[in-house]
């Protein structure tokens, strides 16, 4: 039995998904909207046939071969994640994964104009739905030990619901009452837009990403891509008066340079990806605050706004940047009180697909959750349950990676000073060579070779825990 | 036997094909340089699984059936179409499409340094593999009468070399004289980029390309692409001190609303595109000659170079659009010599092709050609012999399509006025919603249900001549 013909297959379906990722970044970028419909169906198309592709008869008959052949290094590699993926998919009915489909689409626009109408009770039929569903899909793995893990699996293999309810208790436990003695924010500093728009570029090409391989745009979300290992197109988002876009470009950033340093043996096989969302995550977490809201980093933010014709104290564009201003929504959350609104997030998607919660009563539960953690109390609907499109498209199992990249974040930014010491000189001059090359060599090489917790493990001496995360915290509140 | 199951197929093969044109779009706008070589192996597969997909045993077994079934209407269209394509893919072995595809990629290295040294020489035992492998890939296809036959088919199905012998005789005939006898041109008019990249726009825009469905964008060569039907993309090339961005972008619309305009019903199946390359650059010619060229539409473009700040009398603007100016390059040729360029190209590959012509033997025979034909003298290979990529890429039967677009073009448009009456008040208020249903309802709404000359033929009421073109050029140097 030779490993080609599954290579070639695997080369193939990583060709499919780069296409697929074009269409998409073209679709939030430059298409025009009359393009929609079309792009869908092309869209659609491109994931049935890749479908189709990986989970064909023959590819369980190489496997089959090529397991009694106990191949080593990277070609059992290989081997051993293709099994698990074949099997995943395949144990699925098609019915049901298409069933899954429509009502997270149809989720999704029962979704928007119940949002729009601030009408909970207009979408819990839908989410009801797709909880349903949801459990029927955590059914078809009788290997998970809870329905949570199987859905959990999709985004994070091998990582559990005990796992989480154990790290993310000891994250709100601590995290909580921190935010709440958070001193006052300062008055947030905001640049015009041209000036961001001047900035973005300037930073990103100091901490390396180069015209040659890079694109930046906008979009209405920001969000990156890799279409193939040299070619990294981060978005961002310009809001007058804002400063985001710039550590917005940078947390994308951090998602794009994992891609692009896995290593290079790895193109075009099914090891060539992230190995995680949560570890994904940590690199763009890690990059937007650890470097770029770093108190060194500030003067070059600075003088990249200057550049643009907006002026600011390096030390009051720090202050804003770190500042805690408990919210209630989750996407304009500030880097401390962040994870908490994940917290409450997994605490109640947990007991919605292990049956503690009923959908109707997740509103209520909503609101409690959001004054026990946060210590604020939600005026309507749409700043609360309602304003993540994650439970309408039936992605349970998505949030935790969000709090888990800032807690893997901050404890891969501890392991990578510990080894390189201190990086605030390093920084003062946008000097990120040394964080690039430690990343690469202790995370991002390992592309899917390593699951979440042996990765970070490996790279940090560590189980995966919360405390650094929130020693980094506690250092931004000035907490002893 | 149900037509379901071809049906599906062929609108998967045609979301495949707008991908692969999305891929090529971005590849020449957008993409990082450094993306090239992945963006290779991403389209390689794409085209090699639509081939698979296009010519599997189960498509022969789903026709057989079909075939006998008799279908009417559109589904007889369908299948009658699908048959035509199956057998022409499954007639060439896989080997030999290989084979041609390695020497057309080496050629176009080989014609890349030898057209950089001016040496001929070296290029020629590329070009004769090329012309080997174009026999070869000819002897396939038995029913052809002659070679150059079945290689014509593949860019204009139905068309003959004899056929073409009679039309690019009689046009020579009387071009060549009429090209020589032109009045002198006056000296070229040249806009600034920022005032041609005003006028691209807004021009198009009113035209009709609206920016919900259209997108201009720059590139080294001017081409245009649509992504499913409410998607068009054109692009064009700004050079100082030029006009030729405005007619180039004309030209590419006159493409992209053939695409636009078929008729809605054919969408997704194997007769939603263009018919053959020669109605296509009908099109593109049509837009770029008969209205971007017309005297009634030069106060429009001169109004828009006005708004970019350039200004220019119409009358000025409009002789240099017409002027004749013989010359080296077909690129740059003048609307009136052009055709003759392409004359040139069609004598010597079909010679190449069918024996009468030795590749030793070509650079002479080019020069006496254009001594013949446009009255100049070649001064190197570079500006002769080794101008164009085609030959070096085995294309073999397109360079035709490119005359008889002007061709058509102009028989095109003497129906459309017969029927419609002369355009020049209308196009003096840039309304051409007229011609854009004319150009809907007689050439763009079949799609590929009629080939070439049948399209012609219930379009003009007579077959494909050469006569509408001369009267055009005559009127354009002031002969009788």
């Amino acid at each position: 039995m030779s490993i080609e013909a599954l290579r070639e297959r695997m080369a193939e379906l990583s060709d499919l998904t780069a296409l697929g990722r074009l269409a998409a970044w073209d679709q939030r970028t430059m298409m025009p909207p009359a393009g929609g419909p079309g792009r869908g169906e092309q869209m659609a198309t491109l994931e049935r046939l890749a479908h189709e592709r990986a989970t064909a008869d023959e590819v369980g008959e190489w496997l089959d071969g090529l397991e009694a052949a106990r191949l080593e290094g990277l070609d059992g590699e290989i081997v051993r994640i293709a099994r698990r993926d074949f099997d995943r998919a395949r144990r699925v009915p098609a019915e049901l994964a298409a069933e899954i489909e429509r009502a997270a689409s149809e989720g999704q626009h029962v979704w928007q104009a119940a949002r729009a109408a601030e009408d909970f009770a207009a979408f819990a039929p839908a989410l009801r739905r797709n909880v349903e569903l949801a459990r029927e899909y955590a059914a078809c793995f009788e290997d998970a030990a809870r329905p949570y893990d199987a859905l959990l699996a999709d985004y994070d293999f091998g990582l559990t619901a005990e796992r989480l309810q154990g790290v993310f208790g000891e994250l709100a436990e601590e995290l909580a009452p921190l935010v709440a003695g958070a001193p006052e924010a300062p008055p947030p500093i905001g640049a015009p837009v041209a000036a961001q728009r001047a900035a973005v570029p300037a930073v990103l090409a100091r901490i390396g990403a180069a015209e040659d391989g890079w694109r930046i745009d906008d979009s209405a979300h920001p969000f990156s891509v890799g279409i193939g290992r040299s070619d990294s197109r981060v978005t961002t988002r310009y809001v007058e008066g804002d400063l985001l876009s710039v550590i917005a470009a940078m947390h994308e950033f951090g998602h794009a340079l994992y891609e692009r340093q896995i290593a290079p043996e790895l193109s075009r096989t099914n090891l060539g990806g992230g190995t995680s969302m949560s570890v994904h995550e940590s690199q763009s977490k890690l990059w937007e605050n650890h470097v770029g809201r770093h108190p060194a980093l500030a003067p070059v933010l600075a003088e990249a706004f200057a550049e643009g014709g907006f002026a600011v104290e390096p030390s009051e564009l720090h202050a804003s940047l770190v500042a805690v201003r408990p919210s209630l929504i989750r996407v304009s959350a500030d880097p401390v009180s962040y994870p908490l609104h994940i917290v409450l997030r997994f605490e109640l998607e947990l007991a919605l697909i292990e049956g503690g919660l009923e959908v109707a009563d997740l509103p209520a539960a909503w609101n409690d959750g959001t004054r026990r953690l946060l210590g604020i109390d939600v005026p309507d609907d749409a700043s609360g349950v309602l304003q993540d499109t994650h439970w309408a498209a039936a992605a349970f199992g998505y949030f935790p990676s969000y709090a888990l990249g800032c807690l893997i974040g901050a404890q891969l930014w501890e392991a990578l000073e510990r080894d390189l010491g201190p990086q605030d000189e390093a920084l003062g001059r946008a000097d990120v060579a040394g964080i690039r090359d430690w990343l690469a060599e202790h995370v991002h090489a390992h592309g899917r070779r390593l699951d979440t917790e042996p990765l970070v493990e490996r790279a940090t001496g560590r189980g995966m825990e919360a405390a650094p995360f929130l020693r980094h915290a506690r250092s931004l509140v000035g907490a002893p």
